[in-house]
């Protein structure tokens, strides 16, 4: 053998998270220069709305993105929230993997613990500058930190900590990073991100000072949303090895106590079937049961009747705000909006919002999706949202396209649920899981169907209007002949001939409206089946 | 405030990445049941290929993958690699993020430390069964491990160890999981794989007991590939963070050894020009190095001519394992390859391999992708490779279709690198560095002009023997006419008109030649600037 198991083994050690995600950057959104920019600001921004939401305060965001050298930044975000504590600043800064959001069921922005610490990760490994944190939680002191990461250990390295006196009494978390960037006003841009999130977030007030001047996006709703409220987990989409951790961590005494307590749903009479359909002692303690008992149960899960998972976890957006947030930003001729309800995946609660706009001040078609309020500029291809477009049948809907409209329409998807499987750290993209694909599909082809109704409406008018104009010409040009021939004074034939029009016009309106009816019972009837 | 910062700190906690990955499975490969096992058997492979060639040792591979109650599989890997050491076992099984292939600069199969021991956490996850190895280094012992992971602390929880004597005195690797699964035979499926994998590891012997039979795949070559060696980091793609990082930890007492002793390719008149562009002391120790000298030195990089990083890190496969690959599994009528001379991206080399074969027992389009020998069966749409496929004009090359050939061609790519930027964590897609994308289209390009001449020179030998058969019938038919006039003999007639048919076809076969000849006068003068 050229090289041992004993050799082989000298070389094998522990990696920590952060030099993963240092050698593996593009997986958190750092993929170019241009990208970070945006991945630093929505990490910020994301965190400072989950944060007054979550304290019940009206948020106002301040952001900063700076040129201070050429491809170097300084980016600034601030906002009014509750303040983090002095002692948690350094670890939710300065290490990634740690965070409040992960281990709950609930709707967040925010859930795996590694987004603001990336940004603090990316800016010290492109510029080797720390990044700065002030936070006061209302008490007249602001706790300032200068930190960067112990890449090595995946633990804060603090480079300078003081408190300072404040005399505004404010709370909040300001945040400067200075890392590599390039700033561009394009599509997948900080500006276009910040315009989807003042949509989707119409309570929110953001003041942007950009590289190329100040924009502020004001509050357009002086209410927050109703708080999404934290569940437990459902026995559906549960596994094997989950359960297992349960019983031993639960302070539930029995089977059917552990079952009712751990879990969303579960009632006396649903645990008891379970333990029974499982041939199993329900009075017995969780930590007795054999990993063969662990199985029974999962299969008795699945021939057991469960309510759905209660839906108060979610925070949708509501078809009032989808529809003001379009008509505000885009000036539509046509809008539609639809809430499906509530579904689950994997034992997770979901829920899709779709809104169509048409024609006004949109001249090409556009796509804008959303997940949990956060507007998803990246990896459209690989989304179950572009999936879920790309399958309806537009022409049906008298809407020209192959898979995306060819028309002047924004699709508006908000994809809501109390974890949102993301095909990659960078959150840019829903994975394709069927139940998903097919809710938003559903909620598309309502709405599609809608504006499928207006436009055959609007095409119908512009028949009729056209049929009337000949008719009018008609009626000119005849009175002109009939006064040549007969003598009679022009202008009185073409008032009986146009009174003539006046009729047959009314016939032909008549005669439209019924088609328009039978069509829209036909449409009623085919809703009604499917 | 309905919810202050001390409330929200009490939820802020630590979450190991077992819990991260047991969650986010699908970024691990684990999306759904077909995959997953898919996924299995890549780890155990790849791992077994890796460990026997950097032992020096002809692999022999046996994988068995077993249905052993609906959608629960019992799978198989064992290799004859040099094993592995007791105390290592539970680190490398039970703990992810641990390894020996992420510190190095080499082309390894494996560089995250996450595959193998991800296939124990899928496996527990949904059977709750723990994985069973059985290593030995040839000593006469066998380790037995039976091992889960605590997904709480992403530690190794070992169920069960002991050594056994064996009196074979084997070495190797064994591992048994028990997961959920589905097994097909479709396109990404498990047996493609290991098709593949014979493809682009010529030196394997792989045995695979599927659920529908054995299937040996024999050696077709009996040399290992040459070894890739360990290199150092390159200058070019280094940033300000690992320099700072990288100063504090070397053993150079001055800029100047510190720069020649952890870098590849720097000499001393290289970091003699560094230092004096970035205006700093060379003999000073490189601890002493501010902030602001780490940030001139990365910035006088850049203005320094460095020759290229070594390419025996590169284990390519070569044109004749390609060319005799695609033969063998392929039987085409024609075949091409080529390898890219070794390129640099963010300071990491890679070379990219590329072969195109046509016709014969081809009966539709393919591409199979690879990155360092291992087959890449999942997002294709992601891929750099896909990425550049589609760029080629394939019509210019005489094929049909647009982006990708609509003929009879397979195409194969290699991407050999120390380090593959993959798209997500399952290892399934490059990342799209402009660099790659680039080096594989002028790969594709030039392998798709010598299939373009071949299929030229097919047409144009169909055209020449199109003419011949109308000049042969021309002659017989003429011969006729002119017997029945003239009296003369048929057949002597005949025989004149063959004759000159012939001495016109030698005229027709000449020209064509000529202009073949300036055709590829033209293709290599393109070549020459190209």
């Amino acid at each position: 053998m050229e090289k041992s198991a004993e050799e082989m083994a000298k070389e094998q050690k522990e990696i920590s998270i952060s030099q993963f995600f240092e050698k593996n950057r593009h997986l958190l959104g750092y993929d170019n220069k241009i990208k970070a920019l945006l991945t630093i600001v929505k990490e910020g921004v994301d965190n400072a709305l989950d944060a007054t939401e979550e304290a019940g305060i009206l948020p106002d965001i301040y952001v900063k993105v700076e040129e201070i050298e050429k491809e170097k930044y300084k980016i600034v975000i601030k906002d009014n929230g509750p303040g983090i504590v002095k002692k948690q600043i350094p670890n939710i800064f300065g290490k990634l993997l740690y965070g409040s959001k992960f281990h709950r069921l609930k709707q967040n922005r925010g859930q795996q613990g590694i987004g603001i610490s990336g940004g603090v990760l990316y800016s010290q490994l492109t510029t080797g500058k720390p990044t700065k944190i002030i936070s006061s939680t209302g008490d007249g002191k602001d706790h300032r930190f200068t930190l960067k990461i112990d890449v090595k250990h995946n633990e804060p390295k603090i480079v300078e900590n003081e408190v300072v006196e404040s005399k505004e009494k404010w709370h909040g978390v300001q945040i400067t990073f200075v890392a590599e960037g390039i700033y561009r006003g394009h599509k997948q841009s900080v500006m276009e991100y910040m315009k989807e999130v003042a949509i989707s977030n119409p309570y929110a007030n953001i003041i942007f000072d950009s590289p190329t001047g100040r924009i502020e996006f004001a509050r357009g709703v002086d209410k927050l949303p109703p708080k999404a409220k934290e569940i437990k987990p459902h026995l559906y989409g549960i596994e094997v090895g989950i359960l297992e951790r349960m019983r031993n961590e639960t302070k539930g005494r029995t089977v059917l106590t552990f079952l009712m307590s751990e879990f969303t749903r579960v009632g006396k009479l649903s645990a008891e079937e379970i333990c029974k359909k499982a041939e199993i002692d329900s009075k017995i303690s969780p930590r007795k049961l054999t990993h063969d008992d662990v199985v029974k149960i999962v299969n008795a899960i699945k021939e057991v009747k469960l309510s759905r998972p209660p839906t108060d976890c979610l925070s949708p957006l509501g078809n009032t705000a989808v529809e003001e947030g379009m008509k505000k930003e885009l000036s539509p001729e046509f809008v539609s909006s639809l809430s499906r309800p509530p579904s689950v995946y994997r034992g997770w609660p979901f829920q899709v919002e779709v809104g169509i706009a048409y024609g006004g001040l949109i001249t090409e078609p556009n796509l804008m999706r959303f997940a949990n309020r956060v507007p998803l500029l990246y990896q459209l291809g690989d989304c179950a949202i572009a999936k879920a477009v790309s399958q309806v049948d537009w022409k049906r809907y008298g809407v020209p396209g192959d898979k995306m409209p060819d028309a002047p329409v924004v699709i508006f998807v908000h994809f809501a649920s109390v974890w949102v499987p993301f095909t990659s750290e960078s959150k840019e993209a829903i994975a394709n899981y069927p139940v998903i694909i097919k809710e938003i599909k559903l909620a598309l082809q309502d709405c599609a169907r809608r504006l499928g109704l207006y436009l055959s409406g609007v095409r119908r008018a512009e028949r009729i209007a056209q049929k009337k104009q000949i008719f009018e010409r008609y009626a000119i040009d005849t009175a002109k002949a009939l006064g040549e021939l007969t003598g009679e004074a022009e202008e009185k034939i073409k008032e009986t001939i146009l009174k003539i029009v006046e009729e047959k016009w009314r016939e032909i309106v008549a005669e439209e409206g019924e088609e328009n009816e039978k069509e829209n019972q036909k449409e009623n009837n085919s809703k009604g089946k499917g």
